[in-house]
């Protein structure tokens, strides 16, 4: 079961839930968030990253890419893609860049600055990113993963803006979360 | 019938089948870069339009999002995506833009003198692009119609980059392109 | 003289006043929005316009995007950058996209879907975008014609993100931006 | 001293030139490529490497990115930018992203598979990225260190595309790349 906050869109619930289906929680990415910020911010908690994770799930560019690099992951996995991009995706291909394409409209979102977090993390496969990644249980996650790192990169974007006074909540407003909407 | 050039790879065969399955003709897309092109380069031909769309459909990112893009339309159209993803390539949602972000990976391909080009003639829909998007009969080009405008605006590009001496062939080159790799 | 609200950054201050110094009134953009959106949103006005104008300003990203390209575009006026970048910039070559490249990370922070607002204003030129490209003169604006295109693109976005209830606020708000800061 | 190709232009000579000048060599960013692909590539040779750097380099796109690039962080260095960009760029700020937009123009020629070896060389800074880094010496190099990891990610990709037979040359054509021009 997931706890869902009560002013919250049908498509931020389907992302939401897409993501707990697939084996990803909030807390998953708000642990990448923590490795990716943990050397910048000093009194870092694991709080503010869930928080800033929250917040970018809150975008509708997020929700849309979540839901349309899970549904190819899910349709792979069923083998219901014509040939040769049934293949292409099943095997999580080196040579195909599309999930990395969908997966940067994701950080661009918080501007360039989530560029790098990006790439390390990809590289790096902290956590859940190496979970998603070891291909070994059938499962098929070739968007998935590059989604989960750049919703990553993107949250640390958010809480660097935030520690730099663009955005006045973090850390107390993470108890209000549920009546904002998205800048 | 399409004529396929003799030295091509899988997945470009596949890419251009799918084109001209989906209602699509090399011819179609020489014409949009020809409506482009035509007022800065006085002695422009359909030859050099197609010779150029041509090599941008040899890239392999390129041959990815098409596949990638088709895919999705084809199984909106057939009602084989999950809520709410489904509802919203079906409708070619105005607030949906992964269309775009895969449109435009294929116009960074030739530099980002094409995106004025892609986001202009997304507006006017000349030629095969009016077609695309009358939306009467029952088919689904949401992404298609991006790529086929990304595809005229990154052969613009490359013509450009032709006309300035980057790359030597263009126009009597066109009768050989068969041996040539992408570069 | 332009007058500026109280809770503003110096970045955002000297953003604003840049533009103004090279021409650029925050009318000018709105009027571009306006141009863009007007068909699509039958109630739309002036005030609707300007006030997602200044939003999309007051981000960070967009700030550095303007304060960069303006740089440029003064230094290649008074004839202070070196050989062969000078006279590149000075003749807004059209091979050079940098300028573009600028400009679509502007565009980017309100997601993919201002790509093609920014392509079409950018070809047809409307309002202050005319003025800006006249290269009567002596002025250089490589940069900054590009710039005010996608800062109206990208407000395009934010508007239609509004509508669509994204973002509560708009209209009657735009009296309240003052203690606003970015998202 | 540099040697230079025969076959070069004004442009390609002027960016070679200047990443000599600010104390970046070919085989520097050879040596980034081999950090980033020997595990990849068994047999993967400097020369290689190097052969690919060029290719990058003939790009006009590249050649644009280094130029204005450069020429910022000389200025800062000589402090002769206005207030404050003048600051954030000498003291290469970290909200600051233009220097990672101006980079991923380079990253996206070649495609999106090279975005996360462009991320995470950033982070590593292996080599010449460290040298570049070390803010030690008065330089200012914010540009260039993302701009000649960007060059590296980017000639990761072709290697990749060339290993794939995308591309025929490698190994034994970078004897004869004088003649050649651009894709």
């Amino acid at each position: 079961m997931i706890l869902l906050p009560k002013d919250i869109s049908e498509l931020e619930k389907s992302a939401l839930s897409w993501l707990h289906k697939r084996g990803v929680e909030l807390e998953d990415i708000a642990e990448l968030v923590f490795y990716l910020q943990a050397k910048y911010f000093k009194d870092l908690t694991m709080e503010d990253c869930r928080f800033n994770v929250e917040r970018v799930l809150k975008k509708r560019e997020v929700q849309h890419a979540i839901l349309t690099g899970i549904q190819l992951d899910v349709l792979a996995e069923q083998n219901k893609l014509a040939a040769p991009i049934q293949d292409i995706i099943y095997r999580d291909e080196n040579m195909y860049g599309i999930d990395e394409v969908i997966a940067l409209s994701i950080v661009n979102v918080y501007g360039s600055i989530g560029f790098t977090s990006y790439g390390y993390i990809d590289k790096q496969k902290p956590g859940i990113l190496k979970k998603l990644n070891d291909h070994e249980s059938g499962s098929v996650h070739t968007f998935l993963d590059d989604i989960v790192g750049a919703i990553a990169a993107a949250a640390s974007s958010r809480l660097a803006h935030s520690f730099a006074g663009d955005i006045p909540e973090v850390t107390i407003k993470s108890k209000e979360t549920d009546g904002e909407k998205e800048e």
